[in-house]
């Protein structure tokens, strides 16, 4: 059961295909009604996460579909800690996170989808994309990483990639998560004031934050023309962790639902059969 | 924190080098005291898999370690429960659960061994294979799809696989689930008294329950034979649920305690660093 508050919130969060996200304005918390409290919000979400659970279990006993959930945003803005908290209680047979860091010299020595193209789901699967091919045009073009001559063409590539894929029977989610620099600043001065989170401090991501706005310009471009019924990119508020995960378990319990799933007819009589001693 | 009986059933359940099981005599359920109840039972699993959770966070963060867990055992004996119950709080983005079922054209075209390597655990990497090379000989040998000249070599290149790992910074860990006859009766009965379960039988469960004693064989061979102390097996009673979820969390909590893993120190000075507002 997804609460009437949530079924809106995830409405407002789908970008409409054509549309243009404005990032600078786009609030990156909600505004909370005094009714709704994080433990409330805790509740609920441990509710989505057991009908998620069963949701996976009937996707893996169908075998017919096949789920891919693509996962971007800023660093710190909470793809791993979204990715642990809304699958939490989801077997782990049947998901798997396939994360694209910096290519290795190998995958550079293909196109840059070969490596994508790999982690794709199978039937009854779903998989979870920690970053993905859209790196493979923001990153490339904010740090000039090849002329714009190439990634320009990658808008195409991946659109028609994803459409393939859905023709193929794979269900896309594609989700923005979307903080704002002072709740990075935040975030990477606790992962500096805290000795544990010492080997989650990257150089890069002062790198990357330096260059904020121009990151906000390609990934603007990127959900803009990237977007399809097919393949619709979700633009989650993610300041606040907890409506985050509420929000992302939202949207998949409701899109997993509409696929109408069912455990499949046994080919035999179970009346039929016995086990003998 | 092990408790000091479940710290004793583990010993008990590890198989020491050079040891010969007897499956038949060997008990598929632990005779509990009175003061172990199942209640109890569930949260010194929550504790533990809270602990896993931890471990694997170390493991990732310091990647350096590798760890491959083998699950193996007869139908219905519970690998994947297992993996479920035990894994439930731990990040899905650090485990993979590879599945080898039986091997599609392409698998077989190449030796037995290449679908099974391009599995393995990378640095930082928790990799549970749900069945295994293991079935390359057990399978293999009860259902006659090889002749003994084929899988009578395999022990040798199994041993030999293990040890390469070892050698290479692999923490292998190997889990045989023990259950009865009677057991199994129960369980393949209560999937055809469900039709949401129908999907999970199989009409090869009952030719390789009607094997039972060549089964129960081919792995005292296999547990004999390939059990080394860096590739060590443990059997599980297995027909008490929640009894071999807490002794399978145990084991790993334990073996992933002695790693002794920490959180990497820094390359950096974070005082010497300031993040831009």
């Amino acid at each position: 059961m997804i609460p009437k508050y949530l079924a809106e919130w995830s409405r407002d969060a789908l970008l409409k295909p054509g549309q243009r996200p404005n990032l600078k304005r786009l609030p990156p918390a909600l505004d909370l009604p005094d009714d709704i409290k994080k433990k409330q919000g805790r509740e609920v979400l441990l509710t989505l996460s057991h009908e998620l659970a069963d949701l996976q279990r009937k996707l893996f006993a169908e075998k017919k579909r096949k789920v891919l959930i693509v996962m971007q945003g800023m660093d710190t803005s909470g793809k791993d800690g979204t990715i642990r908290h809304v699958f939490r209680l989801v077997n782990p047979s049947g998901v798997h996170v396939a994360a694209f860091n910096r290519p290795t010299s190998l995958e550079l020595s293909y196109d840059y989808m070969w490596r994508v193209h790999k982690q794709v789901p199978r039937r009854g699967e779903i998989v979870i994309f920690d970053r993905s091919h859209y790196e493979d045009i923001v990153t490339v073009r904010v740090n000039d990483l090849m002329p714009p001559a190439v990634w320009k063409k990658r808008f195409k590539h991946i659109n028609d990639f994803e459409e393939m894929l859905a023709d193929e029977g794979v269900t896309i989610i594609k989700i923005f998560l979307h903080i704002d620099r002072e709740t990075q600043r935040e975030r990477l001065q606790s992962r500096l004031d805290q000795p544990n989170k010492h080997w989650k401090f990257e150089d890069s991501d002062l790198v990357a934050r330096a260059r904020w706005n121009e990151y906000m310009k390609a990934y603007e471009d990127v959900l803009e023309r990237c977007n399809a019924r097919h393949a619709p990119w979700y633009i989650i508020p993610s300041n606040t962790k907890w409506v985050r995960n509420l929000m992302v378990a939202g949207i998949l319990v409701k899109q997993l639902n509409s696929l109408k799933m069912r455990y499949p007819d046994a080919d035999f009589d179970p009346e039929q059969i016995t086990i003998n001693p």
